[in-house]
């Protein structure tokens, strides 16, 4: 129930992505269930009849039940107490009670994260997880993170960032020791905020893949002069005015570029890759399974890759990797 | 003597905006005479030669000696003590010793700035300058500051910053009344790091033209939903951060459309306003006087901007203007 363009967005990209998993795959819709019903009656007598469901039928669609509604203003902490039978709440206790795999939502991010802790808890060791953001690049995309779950963080909680990082950029984008760069504003280690720096000393112990300080230009760029970069690390506050910056700055180019005169569709063309919407949702890492964050605005293809992130998440096991990676860092310190 | 293309990217933009500026204006050009002395005569007898120099002569030049440079990699505060008869330490000197008005660099902006608080002074009340930059925007021109002086910032310096921004959209942008933002992550004055809410409550109470916080998108658009914006306010981490993101979104979207068969042409064209070197230098705001950054990366059409920075900044007395504004607020504190 929750995104700017939902139940629509939601349930056709929930239709869309059946037709790419395989038949195994089932969705649950959680929400109102008469709204809901009238939304897959529409798509499937609309857009979704006859060949474009591609053989996709109600059966791999649940509906449950869920009579309230967590609103985009409502306060996260507030809204997931007092509406215990909201679909953000719901959908997550499907998950805990073992009746799901895995968790997507493009409504208030806030409360996505306050019901992801309370109902699904953190990994032992974690104050509170961290939102991973897929970045377009030059190159390969690239992992940012925190993007906005953690504006106060301390060193030790970046260098957790770092390993949480790591884990997605295999698990979920197949990379193979992924290297982890911290974000600073100078490439020697001395450059940054003492935070940055304090960060810069501890990722050099933590058996990671660190490549060091990457800089604000390498971000877009996908590399350093060490090499390509997977996952860059930074503060919730950092992340999320970069990831909000780097969203606002393509449609700024179109508009430059539409008024010089560069046929539209052209443009709609080459800027296909930087588009979000392509790269699916944002994990909320740390929590014990999957939730999945898509954006507000998330179209249905931004749900269909949001599902599809989910999907690689439970496959990979995404979760478990993390909790060992954890545990093991906890060994290591008590062995110390 | 210093910047990546020096001297003669140096040279050739002092002479090219010695044909805009008016005749009383003169220029001082520090380093070792005899190299500058060869770069103005092959200027002078190449692209300089005849009509191109629109009658600007030797007599508008003064070519003032300084044996030494301080080179990018040295360490700002060692090279300033060090290398007492570099360009930066003589140019400055020149200023102090009331022999020039302004100063421009392309060198080392660590080196910049540590020469200018020793020599010129900072203004009472602030511990150090901050670096004022311009952002091109879908709208007018923005002055974001800090953009990379001061790493860990209290809240009194971001209200400084904000006083300091104001002062410089006033007198080199022309703004009436400039609006001031503070770069957080939601417009509510409870989002954001702590430093970043404290200071917005003394902002709210600071006399400026606040507009409250703007986020990440709200940059490159130049406005956000309480109108349009004219500086905004963050510390040095994020600011360069975002700074140096914004420098590698442009060419990294060239990349893309180029392959994507858009005339390159067409690009440079309708890019020509977010390159930087449009948009001059960035001044060392709340030194006694005026210094001003350009990139290392300067061309002469930089160079050019860069010096029209401090033609302006002189003309405006902005840093009279500085000066008083900080006085004033230090008067309001005795009061109260």
């Amino acid at each position: 129930m929750g995104g700017d363009f939902a139940p629509r967005a939601t349930v056709a990209g929930a239709l869309q992505s059946l037709t790419e998993l395989e038949s195994r795959h089932t969705i649950q819709l959680v929400g109102q269930t008469s709204v809901i019903e009238r939304e897959l009656h529409d798509l499937f007598s609309g857009e979704f009849a006859g060949q474009s469901s591609r053989g996709v039928g109600r059966d791999r669609i649940e509906v449950v039940e869920a009579p309230e509604a967590i609103d985009m203003t409502d306060k996260p902490g507030v809204a997931v107490r007092s509406k215990p039978n909201s679909s953000m709440v719901v959908g997550l206790r499907l998950q805990a009670e073992g009746k799901s795999d895995g968790f997507v939502s493009a409504g208030n991010t806030g409360a996505q994260m306050a019901a992801s802790m309370i109902i699904l808890k953190l990994h032992e060791g974690l104050k509170r997880p961290a939102i991973a953001t897929i970045f377009p690049t030059s190159r390969q995309p690239v992992v940012v993170l925190d993007s906005g779950a953690n504006v106060d963080c301390s060193a030790d909680e970046l260098v957790q960032f770092a390993r949480l990082g790591a884990v997605y950029a295999e698990d979920i984008l197949g990379r193979d020791n992924p290297s982890v760069g911290l974000l600073s504003i100078g490439e020697e280690p001395e450059k940054g905020n003492s935070v940055v720096k304090e960060a810069h000393e501890l990722l050099r112990a933590a058996g990671l893949n660190f490549i060091g300080n990457v800089e604000g230009r390498d971000v877009p760029a996908g590399q350093c002069d060490r090499g390509p970069i997977d996952v860059v690390v930074c503060d919730g506050f950092v992340g999320n005015v970069v990831l909000k910056f780097y969203e606002a700055v393509a449609p700024m180019m179109v508009g430059i570029l539409k008024r010089a005169g560069v046929e539209p569709q052209r443009l709609t063309a080459a800027l296909k890759d930087l588009d979000y919407s392509e790269h699916g949702g944002a994990p909320l890492l740390g929590v014990r399974g999957v939730s999945i964050i898509s954006h507000g605005k998330s179209s249905p293809r931004a749900i269909k890759n949001a599902i599809g992130v989910a999907v690689r998440a439970v496959e990979s096991h995404m979760d478990e990797h993390i909790g060992r990676g954890l545990q093991a860092v906890a060994g290591e310190g008590e062995a110390a």
